[in-house]
């Protein structure tokens, strides 16, 4: 039975570097994969390709796939194959996020799109997307690909409707969780159950692997919407209140209004004042009210979720992996 | 035996129509399921889509692939996945296309209305991507997906030669051969090899359609390039002169370089000059010159080839069709 009391505790004790150790090895043979790119005949997308993989971020979907493929025998050449896949369709997601947004900065680091035009980043991505097929056609199931076609859906879907959103007001919260779903819950949940269909696990632990990848994957998001209001900027690599500014209303903003919806930041903001100054007095009432522990109550609750759906996958070590996982996904500070 | 001297008789007494009306009926299902938007809940994309998709050419594609897919029974439903699989493909890689061309006109100087619409473009893109994915994945066929990804590669690799390519002087003709490969013989390689796939063809089949594929996709290109010279512009749907607007030397410029260096239209265009009046001048000359016949001339070698690897299939009547489809090819005029 699994201690539905240990996660916290853990969490807290855990590095994500303990957590992973007991794949250290396995994530070295991942990264390298990703980062091959003797098969580009063409230097400059080498070098791009390259140095987008490089800066990438800390392969918690990959991890997530080595972990939840280790309850049946699976052979390791698909398993890679997925948890590529999963990091690499993100990756090819991201690059054109920074076309779509315009971002000079990921991570800390510059983007594509900051040193080769935009065009040139839309191809760069076209070339990850196909890099993510791939590694998707690697795992020899048809299934899978499925699952890999419908989720870029989604997440294209969900960019569009970010794309296009009304600005001004409080949207409803429907659509804040649409939208991480599509942006950061669909993956996870894709790299669970795809795990469950590589392991050919049964549709009750398939679908236990599907309920831990969908809620950890809403709780990552809601913590990387709350490290935007109280990260240190250079561990976050972006500025603090970076969503606001882009009209980004995240799950604090819906705590804060539903306890002052009059509050003078907010009123202020609504009425379309985002400038800097606006944007920091707004993140700083925000900071100071019950609305961040109210956000992450909400995380520690879908985390506590995936790991109550654990409980019907077999009692190995890597049951306990994915619930530190899930623990310190809710815990981190960066 | 197939008669190798009917072809440029019959593809000039053949419609278009009259050569795909044995496949008019299958045709019109391809038809509703790239235009069937009944799955995209979100009603601004689904515009859009249908917008894309009713703007689509002629359907060579998944012509090509209906008809090779004769030879041995294979279930409607994989081959019409095929069909719209890789006419999406193409669709959205002509989406991306025309981002990566409008950012070269407007780099330096985006307007933030451009800006957004370039963002919602390069997302609408990745949506068809998507459904070209699904469609691939429909096919059943892990061999399939695996050639759609290497095709995509491929793609994207010919798009980023061409954006960093150095202008001024004719480039090597391998450069040309290689980025029509990219262009257009990847895609139709991948519909009729995967077509034999499909059937479980023999490999000398299999080898047998992919030649012809690749054959097909080269005339189609350099045909398409002949007709940036010589077509009606109204008919092309572009004006003329627009490759060599663009800096895109087609295989008529090599051909009357070759056989003219000194040209002073030629030079003045080396120089730097692609201004109306001298592409247009330029222009005039290559159609005088003998570059136009010879560049047709290597196109019907090529239509030729196609229709000689024919011979190892099997005597049906979509062989007789893929025969007149290659030879319309090299004789249409739009």
């Amino acid at each position: 039975m699994i201690q539905t009391q240990t996660p916290s505790v853990k969490g807290k004790d855990s590095t994500l570097a303990d957590i992973l150790k007991p794949i250290s090895e396995e994530m070295q043979v991942v990264e390298t994969a990703l980062r091959d790119t003797t098969h580009i005949e063409y230097g400059p997308l080498a070098e791009v390709i390259e140095h987008i993989v490089s800066s990438g971020g800390k392969r918690i979907r990959p991890a997530v796939v080595l972990f939840a493929t280790k309850f049946y025998p699976v052979d390791f050449d698909k398993v890679l194959a997925l948890a590529a896949a999963v990091e690499t369709l993100h990756t090819a997601t991201l690059i054109h996020d920074d076309v779509v947004d315009d971002s000079i900065l990921r991570r800390g680091r510059p983007t594509i799109n900051a040193f080769w035009n935009s065009g040139a980043t839309v191809l760069a991505g076209d070339y990850v997307f196909a890099r993510a097929a791939s590694f998707g056609a690697a795992t020899g199931e048809v299934r899978v690909m499925e699952r890999f076609a419908e989720t870029l859906h989604t997440i294209v879907d969900g960019e569009l409707r970010q794309l296009f959103r009304r600005r001004g007001g409080l949207p409803p919260r429907e659509e804040y969780y649409h939208r991480i779903y599509g942006k950061t819950g669909s993956l996870f949940t894709l790299s669970t159950e795809a795990a469950g269909m590589l392991m050919g696990a049964s549709p009750a632990e398939t679908e236990a692997l599907h309920t831990y990848g969908h809620n950890l994957g809403m709780a990552f998001q809601i913590v990387d919407d709350v490290l935007d209001f109280i990260g240190d900027e250079r561990r976050v690599g972006k500025p603090i209140g970076s969503d606001l500014r882009q009209g980004t209303i995240t799950l604090p903003v819906y705590y804060f209004a539903e306890t002052s919806p009059q509050h003078p930041s907010l009123v202020n903001y609504w009425n379309g004042d985002n400038q800097d100054a606006a944007v920091e007095e707004l993140v700083g009432a925000i900071r100071e009210s019950s609305a961040i522990d109210a956000t992450l109550a909400e995380a520690s609750e879908l985390v506590q979720k995936a790991i109550d759906a654990l409980v019907v996958l077999p009692d190995v070590p890597a049951r306990d992996s994915l619930r530190d996982l899930a623990a310190y996904i809710v815990e981190r500070r960066e």
